[in-house]
């Protein structure tokens, strides 16, 4: 009885196929229109699905559902293949940017390149792999974490905080950046501390008879600790610690240790490394500690863009050169890139599961009303509407934000090198891409971290919403959910980061309301709720929040009115109690409702544009148009509480306009929610999880799935190994009273008097 | 650097011992008076800690972090081991509830007791093992599941639907509630059908000729699927399927099926049983799919307590009698008992993740503040205290409620048990107990729905809240909610149960409100707030919120009122809309809102009461009624949108009171953080979470546990398994162009012109 043909078409439950391509025939959207606003543009929406496509069908980095029943070791050492797979497309990634495939071989060109006669190596070489790698993170999290860890983390570490000369050696000469040479993992982090970076205990001792440093971990919580790759693929890191000169504490720095013997792998003197072990999840990844015994390096290994020791010419003295402004910059920039990727992943991840999810809940059927002779679609429940829905709506309105971020990224990057490489560096541009870094700061940790909760709680509640079939491994939620919310910790705790990016927030509010500043040339994207034109509005009530169907910026100018609200709110409670501590709670709904506020906005501009958003067809226009309502309305009734507290909307505006409304906009996007996940265009390959697939064969799928992964003739007529516990234990006698101490009978007692 | 010798005690981040040890002698609360409020009196207390004890320390039942790096393979068969050491324990603790360990063997005497002579094994026979399996549960919930299915719902379906005889027989002579002669798994649950029990399609079709039962799965989707124990532990099953009498279906009702032969545990003919496989967690269950190829049982198979198939004398006719009545309601009493030891589940496995927490946040520093020589204890940041404090009130307010659930479950059922044995049945006893059945409905259905969606979110919270060493496996948080989450789909998925149990609280409503019907006897306590007198009180708002310090009652009474203005709310938009549908969102707030009533009411009852608080210390108490406040506080602020949108609290009480006071109370209850977490007396053992032991030596327990289940010597000097694949990729030269299809040099290119 496990394939379709033996299965009685009568059954009562035997519709799923059909429903799903019912809804697909009555919905008018247009996916691929759709698909290409998600996807930002037709080129990069192109890129996706022809990368897309060579990763899951490649022999080597595709996964099955057999991937789920993986142990730690397999995943360990599956991992370490797919990065070598990986290390030839890196190539093939390289030419492909540079259009270079004939004649000289341009990686051997690059490595050896000493002169400079080819361009060196940029962001822009590795943006196709950087996308492949982006979407590998879809199907296989551990492999694209396990490689960012050495592209994203070594890499940009070197790339932020090394002199040219530097970044050119490591990255390009020794290869790095191609997966060739050395392979890197980061040291920041420490078993003692984490968020409080400036604090990390690891010393780098400058010895001025040899011109080296000497790496010190002091004792056990100066250990560094969750160091990805360290257990059992790097031979280099860049370990952060304290710079030492002639006794001075000059704080914390970067530096290039090496680890391990490049052909043996055998560690190097001084080098003690250990394994972190079992994790929640991501177990691919070989998480290590490291302690380093008196570990000596020379001094050029130190990365000295903007910190620098200087011996003098006679080696009897040396001086230490600090910029401090970008100094202090620049030692986290290496988890910029990482907190930009987690946005475009918490889209993609996202993706996955509300497409799972919306397949299920339309071919699924559970009790039916008097007056029907089938039972109801799960989607037919408003309360299931409720809890699916709203969760596309996310996945939606976070696409173009990550898109955006991401370019940000890379522009505000590329400023900050050209204005930081020139020997006479321009103040007026520096301060210019200073505060543009500031607000990079902002915006990739509000979304980094509100977006990571969101698609952490997002994965919870659909797993949900799949009842029983939900927890089986075999679809997905489980070990995507393990995987997933390690993102709310790393580079950066999600509410460390709300509460340093709201403070940045309250500091540019404060300024604007008290002070009257705002800058109109870099702040009126993300900020323009701080423009003391609007603050005055809303002090006046010229303005006052209401959501208005003929001007859709009132969706989001509901939440600009909220984040005013709240920032007063803040503001006077501050003056009030001058205890900053009391409102931390408050400071993270400011980094959230920024974050909410941000992602309306930008797709707000997107689709209002048709230039770029691509959508031609009015009737998905519209369609995209009730999405982004209903992102807002969900949210406003979430947090309906500030709103009403805050006097935003009142309490009969909540029960007779947001309420009906939310509801409303559910049973509407009901109709096309089948279309609004086909537009994803995910494969089967990669959602690996038989109740979603795109057939909506939901039973055979998983039955299937189940069958191939667990044989039922594997233990005969299902004896398992261990039958023999079982049946001694069933077929016992007495024992207990025989053997066990319990109970003799009187005779035998009668004679131990 | 493994050893507590070789750590630098100036190092600035080794204070945790300390730290703690300071905040245990300043607090003066008296740690086991609340122990004793928390495990219900001092019997039980003594009870739990001697089980406890024995649990821990027994050489099979025992865990250590070892347990975490378990496959699902070890775990299943060490969950068997598992449970024939407890076979044995199962007759000890008999023996101690008959006191009866000389002479005659107790277990044999009860098999062999056709005639009576003993009283037969009741619920009180059992309670000490009860209990040993709920203790067990919370440092290996995946046994007692596996033998909670076969005693909890193998059993209790028997007992709920077998006749005495036939209860007699499975259970007692056959020995299953021994742990003896057979083992049983609960197949009700289809891959296509899992809350609608009524639409099972697994048939049970009578045969006249040989007065047998013919079990037949008609199709795939009918698979019996995620059966504890199917795939390969149980001998028989208790099958949900519909009766078909001479081509009459009389609904579904419940059969005892043998599924393997005893001594070779190979299937029996007909029987298909497979392996669900991997799931999100508790892998050590054997959940198995089972279908049925014309299965012949005995007549007599079939459980007929409320519905019988009677062959006349000649055996040529057949009629069937079912009492409707009854029959529904017991259909699901099965599941009940689950619901309620899920209840008190929440209890004590939330007491273990908010231990390990609150250690951690008081020994761990991070960041300091200008004037201050160390660095801040996580428990000192008033967000922090905001992310812990309020799941440890959350923890102590379900403990009396779950306690009090507990008795009026076995209290019920005997009631239920002796009302429905009796040849002449007293309709008022019957009257009686159904009403108070139905309430065991409403309050288990609301209190286990809120409960393990709240400790679920718990852990979630509380692992967050130990940054990356909670995402460590060895920390116990991972595996803790992947095995934790099932509960709020199993047993009735939560939204479910919210719902039912809110239709009848809102059925309850309309009575009381419209005819003034209220059972004053009956529902008194679970539901005085649908008291018609004071309902008046509310409509006539003789009767407002307030939360008066001289007034406990009115930190529940908040509730009773808001609960009455949801149900005035959700009441009119019925009538309005006819679209009962629309307030499904509001009807699952209801059942919360009813559970956290009822945990606020219980909790308040017995704290009030000295004789039954066993409080006697005044300053414990007064903490005691802080947690109540806090529960009550932090739920009102969380729920504020509502207190506001129904007119409960003004928006200027929730910034004025409501919120102050939340934050007044965590700074209070901050003070005695680490005694009240003391006061669940767990043992290191039960945390298995090295964070969180009684030492509070952090960074050492940690440390040593990593090492030992990752010994650094094991693969040498760091030389991992799979090394040759890296030291392959990074040695590689230029294979992509040589052989990998990249550029040739144009000579060659040239001669294949």
């Amino acid at each position: 009885m496990t394939r379709s043909t033996t299965t009685d078409t009568r059954s009562i439950v035997f519709k799923p196929q059909q429903l799903i391509s019912n809804e697909r025939s009555k919905s008018k959207l247009i996916a691929d229109q759709i698909n290409t606003f998600l996807e930002d543009n037709p080129e990069s929406q192109q890129i996706t699905h022809q990368l897309t496509d060579e990763i899951v069908n490649d022999p080597i980095l595709k996964t099955d559902t057999d991937y789920y029943d993986l142990t730690k070791a397999q995943e360990r050492e599956i991992t370490a293949k797919k990065i070598s797979r990986l290390s030839i497309y890196m190539e093939k990634d390289i030419k492909t940017a540079r259009n270079h495939f004939k004649d000289t071989d341009l990686i051997q060109k690059l490595q050896a390149d000493e002169n400079g006669e080819l361009p060196e190596l940029t962001n822009k070489d590795l943006a196709f792999f950087d996308k492949r790698l982006s979407l590998i993170g879809n199907i296989d999290p551990q492999l694209s974490t396990r490689v960012g860890v050495h592209l994203g983390l070594f890499g940009n570490c070197i790339k932020g905080n090394g002199t040219p000369q530097q970044i050119k050696y490591w990255l390009q000469t020794r290869g790095a950046v191609m997966l060739k040479g050395i392979y890197g993992c980061f040291a920041m982090t420490e078993l003692g501390h984490g968020s409080n970076v400036a604090n990390l205990q690891t010393k780098a001792i400058y010895n001025l008879q040899n011109d080296t440093f000497t790496i010190v971990t002091p004792d056990l919580t100066a250990t560094k600790w969750w160091i990805g790759g360290a257990a059992s693929s790097a031979t280099h890191s860049v370990v952060y610690a304290r710079l030492i000169v002639k006794g001075t504490d000059y704080g914390v720095k970067t530096f290039v240790v090496p680890l391990r013997d490049l052909s043996t792998f055998q560690l190097l003197p001084g080098v003690i490394i250990g394994d972190i072990g079992k994790k929640m999840g991501r177990d691919g990844i070989d998480n290590g500690w490291i302690q380093f015994k008196n570990v000596i390096i020379p001094r050029e290994f130190m990365l000295s863009r903007f910190a620098k020791v200087i011996p003098n010419d006679t080696k009897t003295d040396v001086t230490v050169k600090i910029d401090k402004n970008l100094d202090s910059i620049s030692g986290y920039s290496a988890l910029l890139s990482g907190r930009v990727n987690m946005v475009m992943d918490s889209f993609r991840f996202g993706s996955k599961f509300v497409t799972v999810a919306t397949r299920y809940a339309v071919g699924r059927q559970q009790f039916k009303s008097e007056n029907s002779p089938d039972e109801t679609q799960l989607i037919d429940y408003p309360l299931h509407q409720y809890r699916v829905l709203p969760q596309l709506a996310i996945v939606y309105l976070i696409a173009p934000a990550a898109h955006n971020l991401m370019k940000t990224y890379y522009s505000t990057l590329d400023e900050l090198y050209a204005a930081t490489s020139s020997n006479n560096r321009d103040p007026k541009a520096l301060k210019k891409v200073s505060h543009k870094l500031k607000n990079l700061f902002i915006s990739s940790a509000s979304l980094k971290a509100t977006n990571t909760w969101l698609v952490a709680s997002l994965i919870d509640e659909l797993r949900q919403s799949c009842g029983g079939h939900g927890y089986s491994q075999y679809n997905g939620f489980g070990k995507g959910y393990n995987d997933w919310v390690v993102q709310c910790t790393w580079e950066g705790d999600n509410n460390i980061l709300s509460l340093t990016s709201a403070k940045s927030i309250l500091k540019k509010f404060a300024d604007a309301s008290t002070k009257g500043k705002f800058n109109a040339d870099l702040d009126s994207d993300s900020f323009h709720y701080l423009d003391p034109m609007f603050l005055q509005r809303v002090y006046t009530n010229q303005l006052t929040a209401s959501l208005d169907d003929d001007n859709m910026e009132s969706y989001y100018e509901a939440w600009s009115i909220m984040l005013v609200q709240l920032l007063i709110h803040v503001g006077k409670t501050i003056q009030a109690t001058k205890a900053f501590d009391k409102i931390t709670k408050l400071l993270v709904l400011i980094a959230k409702f920024h974050a909410i506020h941000t992602m309306l906005k930008v797709y707000y501009e997107k689709l209002n544009c048709s230039d770029v958003s691509f959508i031609k067809d009015n009737a998905t226009k519209e369609t995209m148009w009730n999405v982004y309502k209903l992102f807002s309305v969900y949210f406003i009734d979430k947090h309906s509480g500030e709103f009403q507290q805050f006097g935003v909307f009142k309490s009969k505006d909540i029960s007779n306009i947001i309420q009906p409304r939310l509801f409303n906009l559910l049973s509407i996007i009901r109709k096309d929610c089948i279309k609004l996940t086909d537009a994803f265009e995910l494969p089967d390959e990669m959602l690996n999880a038989p109740i979603g697939y795109f057939d909506g064969d939901i039973y055979h799928n998983y039955f299937n799935e189940v069958l191939k992964n667990n044989p039922p003739e594997k233990d005969g007529p299902g004896v398992p190994p261990y039958y023999e516990t079982l049946t001694k234990m069933l077929n016992r006698g007495y024992e207990f009273d025989a053997r066990l101490g319990g109970a003799m009978n009187l005779e035998t007692l009668e004679k131990l008097k």
